[in-house]
C-alpha cells in the first residue's frame, strides 16, 4: 500500500457507493404505484431508468448537449422511460417528484456511521455526477456529513473527464495526490488514478442487484479495498 | 415582512458576519508576535490587512486580473502590509502559517448555536468571497454545520456581483426569492436584493472594533433585522 499519510480528503462517488440507488428507486416506483393502481416491474422500470444514465451523459461530454444538469438529464430519460412501460395519466407534479426520487436515495445501512468516523480526521467531500441541489438535499436526507458537494456541477464535467477530479481536488486546496477517491466502480477509480488521486475501492456487490456480474472485486491494485464504509475507517485509522 | 414561507435556503455572508475576523486576526498576530519577539500594534496590523480586501478584489472583478482564489489575493495583501509594518525574517512557511489564519477566525459566540438551529428547518449555505478550501478548513474548525459552501470561486465572481448570488441560488435548484441572504452589511443584502432574494440584516457592531461607524443599523426594510443569529433562528421560527 503506497503512503497514505498525505491523504487529507475523500472524494466520495455517491451512486452505487454512498446509497442504493436501485432499491431506493423501486421503493419509489412501488409507493407510486400503490397511490395510482399501477401493476410495473419497478426493478425493471430502476434499471431501465439508471440504463440511460451514461447515454445522456455521453451527449453532454460530445459536446452535442451543452451542460445539462443530472436532474434534467434524468427528467429526460424519466419520459422515455414512461412511455417505455406505458405509463400515462401522471400529472406534471407528479413526474417531477418521481424525478426527485434521486434526491431521495437511502444510504446503504452502514455508511452514515462509516463517514462519521471517517471525518474525524479526513475532509469528506462528494465527486458525483449528481448535482449539487440533489446531493444536497439526500445528504439533508440521510444525515450525509459532508464537508463540501464537489464533482459534475461544480466543475462543469461529467466523470470519468479529468476535470471533474482535478477541479474537485483544487477547490479544497488539495494537490491531487491528497485526496483519495472512494468508489464502488473500478473505472471510476482508473480515472481518479490517471489524475493523480489516491483510490479506494469500497465492494457493494448488490448495487445492480442479486444478480450483479460487474465491480465485484478490485480489478487493480488500489491503494486501499474495503468491503464497506466502516472498514475503510477502520483501514484508515480513523 | 414579506411572506418568507417560501424561503427554503439560507445564503450567508461569513467574514464579519459569521465570524470575527478582526479578533481573530489579532490573536493569531499576537501569538506570532510572542513566538517571534514582534512588538507590533496586531489591530492596526488586522485593519490594514483587511483595508486590501476590497480594492484587491476590484483588480479582479474589473479583469486588471484572471480569477485569482481570496487565499492568494489575501497573500498579495499580507506582503504588502508585512512590509509597510517592517516585519522580516519570517520564513516562507511563516507567512503562509499566517496567511491561513483565515481559515482559522472563530465565529461570533452564539453562530454555531444559531445554525445549529436554523439548520433543522432551512438549507444552510456560504455566500462569501472566502474560498471553497478557507471557508471548508473555517468550518471543521468551528463546528460551523454548512449544507454547501458556495459564493465567489464557485460562481468564479466576487460579491458585489449579481453572478455570486445567482449562480449559489441556482446550484442549489431554487429561485432567487427562495434564497434569504444573511449579512451583517447593508451593501451585501442590497446587492442581494437587487437580485431578487430574500435579506436578512444580523447586527455586528464590533466587527470592525470598539469605535465601529458603519453598519450599525439597517440601511432599508430589510425582510428580517435581528440582533444575531438565535434571534434569526428565532425570528424566522426555527
Amino acid at each position: 500500500m503506497a503512503d497514505l499519510g498525505s491523504v487529507k480528503a475523500l472524494l466520495f462517488d455517491v451512486f452505487g457507493t454512498v446509497v442504493d440507488w436501485r432499491g431506493s428507486i423501486i421503493r419509489e416506483g412501488e409507493a407510486l404505484g400503490r397511490d395510482k393502481g399501477l401493476t410495473i416491474d419497478w426493478a425493471r422500470f430502476a434499471d431501465a431508468w439508471r440504463g440511460l444514465y451514461q447515454p445522456t451523459m455521453a451527449r453532454v461530454r460530445t459536446g452535442e448537449l451543452p451542460w445539462t444538469k443530472l436532474d434534467d438529464l434524468h427528467r429526460m430519460s424519466l419520459d422515455r422511460v414512461l412511455a417505455d412501460f406505458g405509463i400515462r395519466g401522471l400529472s406534471a407534479e407528479e413526474i417531477d417528484h418521481l424525478n426527485r426520487a434521486w434526491h431521495r436515495l437511502d444510504p446503504w445501512p452502514e455508511a452514515v456511521e462509516g463517514l462519521t468516523r471517517l471525518r474525524r480526521r479526513l475532509i469528506l467531500a462528494t465527486c458525483s455526477n449528481g448535482n449539487v441541489a440533489l446531493i444536497v438535499n439526500m445528504a439533508r436526507r440521510a444525515g450525509m456529513p459532508w464537508d463540501m458537494v464537489l464533482g459534475a456541477e461544480v466543475a462543469r464535467h461529467y466523470k470519468p473527464e479529468p476535470e471533474a477530479y482535478l477541479i474537485s481536488a483544487d477547490l479544497l486546496g488539495l494537490a491531487p495526490e491528497q485526496c483519495m477517491m472512494v468508489a464502488a466502480h473500478n473505472g471510476d477509480l482508473a480515472a481518479a488514478a490517471g489524475c493523480g488521486l489516491r483510490t479506494a475501492f469500497v465492494l457493494r456487490p448488490s448495487e445492480h442487484g442479486p444478480a450483479q456480474t460487474t465491480d465485484l472485486a478490485p480489478a487493480r491494485d488500489w491503494d486501499v479495498v474495503a468491503k464497506d464504509f466502516v472498514d475503510l475507517a477502520e483501514k484508515l485509522g480513523c
